[in-house]
């Protein structure tokens, strides 16, 4: 490893219990900073983002160097690099960020008792957000960003081959917390790339509240089987659109193309289309067409496969594939019992469309379909807190438990219950 | 182990294999019942306490002798105990919990974008709750009630003492559901007192999507560190009552007496007061006499046992035990802040009061201090999900994530986005 500095085991357990300490200290500060102070240090950090462009792009380029002597594959190479562009969007993201509304101090409820006591529950940061993320530079900007917003403290730790653009990338968001007074251990990067920081990190029960992995399915799963600690995770979008018997087939076509095709890497693409079986011949051609057209490799089962010799058939696994690339699955279903059973079996619980005219069978796939977003006559492709109004996220929560969905400011809050008396006692 | 059968580890794994999948399909009919139904079910199980008091007495009778035969604490033969009062009480908690609105299917916010699609967010059932507890059979009517209600599916553990009546328990429980045709899997008890079933109960991930321990905090550290589910812990109140410089005195000794003494073996008890030494003069000598004369150990810093020879030393281990008894630590602090670091050294995210007449220092307290619940000028005793005017509660959390504070039906579920449009593609 030639990013970083090895350290011994003892020397890094001590660096991290370090920062950990830090961090509870800045989410102290941060919990209790103004809305105009945080904001304040969001806008400076985007500036230092522009004027310390020759650094970033310096810094990385010693990132870059060393993932192509490693031959790692374009797609990360492409994932890790910054240009102006890049670099401009950061900056754009931390001042969208600070045009958010504050998620903290927010009264979410109020209410009297009978015997005087008034009960508010109100918002509060949820403290130290663990986040590990893959080599994306951007991340860091983003995360960082938006755990400053909600005042929570952020101790980030991205993948190896990005460390030296990300460390660039914190001494901008320092310098931001810095110009606003506030204490800059309220963001931190892991210091090292030692694989084993990772490992701590998600053992620290004392100093760091939740963890957030941002990346692959193989991450994330690595992240819930060895964490200690609660874990907020987006696992995969398994999406599907399933078309009604009375669907507008017009707007099948144009949904089911987008849904996949216009962008085939997020997790809101869908991977698989399913198709009531009683309109199956005057539905798919010409979604078989459209896509085979626009490059898109077609996998269907026997009954598909019959229509249209671009169809190749598909294997039990491709039900339950997130491919995350211009390839379809195609299953004909015995109605909305049937796509609904096939969601409930093969899905991932992240986001589902029904395209039907029948408002009664919508609701019916809107009520039973057990996803963090049903959608009905739209594509899977909205599932973006950004497209929901909620302004820039962290990532999709697949898991049930506290965010389901978007998980943008108002998710990386808990709450409090502030209770003011008059000398009542319980009886 | 005389109360059960032990069964082969393999006969056990698909014991519990076969009881998750019952869950499971459980919680897909609980989660699309009406309310009216689920009322149904609550109320008939409330007659069917009341109708099998015979069999309840005769099944506790069993776990009685048995407990007694092996000498357990005087304290847990108590809560072990059924009678006729129990048994009415058991049965009122679930009238009560049926006269709740349902959590589920609130339509929680609503808004346009300008795109024309609409999106909701709609609180649904958290899924499968799997509820480790103590030997107190009132829990398996409490914690089962509770998940009807809310839309979730129960797979109970209750403490192996008392599994007889927890049996006999659920069988009202299934009578109740079968009345108003729902499926009887919605509630299961773990159906044998081998310890192993609760270490496959925390690990069933694909079954169970939620763990609740409810008990003494070895238990809870149990839990949390086996438990591969989320978990929603209840882990200690070591609550504290600070009098401030400008409390109103009388006011202060009267709320820390009904703080410590009203019961002292519940969460929301306090278990140390801190006092502003410029007052702990004045102060302190009432309270010291009321809790002498009523029984309280009292244990002080060097100037409070200075003031009164009924104070005994109290050492650094006071600050951080949760006596659960008549048992009150007290300590003089430097003023505000000297309180508000001493709740974070050593509270515990529970419970914490201020008695002050000055608002503003109250609001700089109820700011600060970190706890799940707040407050100002009134006893901790309020702790609880009923005098919050929530109902009834499972628990209150001292986590940060999903629930915080007071664990009711409403807590119990989770939410999805809906998002109704008109052939919208995302460009």
């Amino acid at each position: 490893m030639n990013v970083a500095t090895k350290v011994a085991s003892d020397d890094l357990a001590a660096e991290m219990e370090q920062l950990g300490r830090g961090a509870r200290a800045g989410v102290e500060a941060l919990g209790l900073a103004t809305t105009d102070r945080k904001n304040e240090a969001l806008r400076a950090a985007a500036r230092e983002l522009g004027a310390r462009r020759g650094e970033l792009l310096a810094a990385n380029r010693i990132d870059m160097d060393s993932a192509a002597e490693r031959e790692i594959a374009p797609s990360l190479l492409d994932r890790l690099r910054l240009d102006d562009g890049r670099i401009d969007a950061m900056a754009r993201g931390l001042e969208e960020i600070a045009a958010l509304d504050d998620p903290v101090g927010q009264v979410l409820a109020s209410w009297p008792r009978p015997n005087g006591l008034s009960i508010s529950r109100v918002s509060v940061p949820l403290g130290v957000i663990g986040i590990i993320y893959e080599s994306r530079p951007n991340v860091t900007a983003d995360a960082g960003g938006l755990c400053l917003k909600s005042g929570n403290a952020a101790i980030l730790r991205g993948g190896s081959e990005s460390f030296h653009s990300s460390r660039a990338i914190v001494a901008c968001l320092h310098a931001g917390l810095a110009a606003a007074g506030l204490p800059e251990n309220a963001i931190q990067l892991v210091p090292t790339t030692d694989r084993a920081a990772v490992g701590m990190l998600l053992t620290m029960t004392d100093h760091v509240d939740i963890i957030v992995p941002r990346g692959g399915k193989s991450l994330i799963e690595r992240v819930q089987r060895e964490s200690r600690i609660p874990v907020i995770a987006h696992l995969e979008g398994l999406c599907h659109v399933y078309i009604d018997e009375h669907a507008d087939l017009a707007m099948a076509h144009d949904v089911t193309v987008n849904a996949k095709m216009r962008r085939t890497g997020i997790c809101g693409a869908t991977e698989t289309l399913l198709v009531d079986r009683v309109v199956a011949a005057h539905a798919l051609p010409p979604i078989i067409d459209s896509l085979s057209g626009a490059g898109c490799e077609l996998r269907g089962d026997e009954a598909t496969c019959a229509l249209d010799p671009r169809v190749v058939p598909a294997t039990e696994d491709d039900w339950r594939t997130e491919y995350l690339d211009a390839i379809l699955s195609i299953r004909q279903v015995d109605g909305l019992d049937g796509a609904i059973a096939h969601i409930g079996a093969y899905g991932s619980g992240h986001t589902d469309s029904i395209i039907t005219a029948d408002t009664a069978r919508a609701e019916t796939f809107l009520g039973k379909v057990d996803s963090a977003i049903v959608l009905h006559n739209a594509s899977t492709q909205f599932a973006d807190g950004g497209e929901f109004g909620m302004g820039a996220e962290i990532g999709i929560s697949t898991g049930r438990l506290h965010a389901r969905g978007p998980v943008g400011v108002e998710q990386l809050t808990t709450y409090k219950y502030v209770v003011r008396g008059a000398g009542q006692i319980r009886p």
